[in-house]
């Protein structure tokens, strides 16, 4: 199976350094999807969603691990058990926020991935399939947090 | 780019006759995801996640339009506001229940898609930046909007 992009995805991360590791830790981060002119016509009827969802290209990501260390954890974690960037087929997702459309250009909010990513497709976010509130995390309790360096222990 | 099968996904549909158009409408609807040797290590810590998202490739589509007529709608749609299936690059997404996993036999239920579909990714259903319950679904109910945040006190 080969894919090819149709767009690109602007955001203000050049590099992994300060990037965020999530859309849920991306609030308030814009950034631009630009959708090749030959797919234009597909746009129509986009505005109206409120949430759309990113398919994108982890193009600088070599190779996958069956394990990884998710963010602010100590643990190993069985790769598909996270949200690492190595994996076997090296597609992102992230519900974003839109904003508007002009033309070819998105405006979208809770950006996190790499500036000039790739995009291979746009679907529009469906809450009545999507949205599944209450999902028990696994290991990602809502209480894990970071630990904090100040704190008392 | 070029993706490679890491499964595979059992469904009770061998045609798109009786299949569901979505997850939502695929409620108490079994199906098997069958992951191949080489990648089940990376299974670890996923059975404690009530939901999984399924990537996979739309493998009996040929060619995409930029309009498509939902179902049991009349008018048609810009492609990328809808979920149909012909699509540049072809990847469904499914967001599924998660029963049990029994070494590469994850069983679950919400399976929208056919028999024999090819496996791309799992990634795990994380409500902190996958939910969005008031999501204002475009076209689907215009009458739907989402709270004003910055209405006038």
């Amino acid at each position: 199976m080969k894919l090819e992009p149709i767009g690109i995805i602007h955001t203000p991360f050049a590099s992994q350094e300060g990037m965020p590791r999530s859309t849920s830790q991306a609030i308030g981060v814009r950034g631009i999807v630009e959708v090749f002119e030959p797919y234009r016509a597909g746009l129509r009827d986009l505005e109206g969603f409120s949430h759309i969802i990113l398919l994108w290209h982890l193009d600088r990501i070599d190779g996958f691990h069956l394990e990884a260390v998710p963010p602010k954890q100590s643990e190993t974690r069985g790769l598909f058990a996270t949200r690492s960037p190595h994996r076997p087929n090296p597609i992102g997702l992230s519900v974003v926020e839109l904003h508007g459309i002009e033309e070819g250009t998105l405006h979208v909010e809770r950006v996190d991935m790499l500036d000039g990513s790739p995009l291979l497709d746009i679907k529009p976010y469906i809450p009545a399939s999507d949205s599944i509130p209450n999902a028990r995390p696994g290991w990602l309790r809502p209480d894990v947090r970071e630990p904090d360096r100040n704190a008392a222990t």
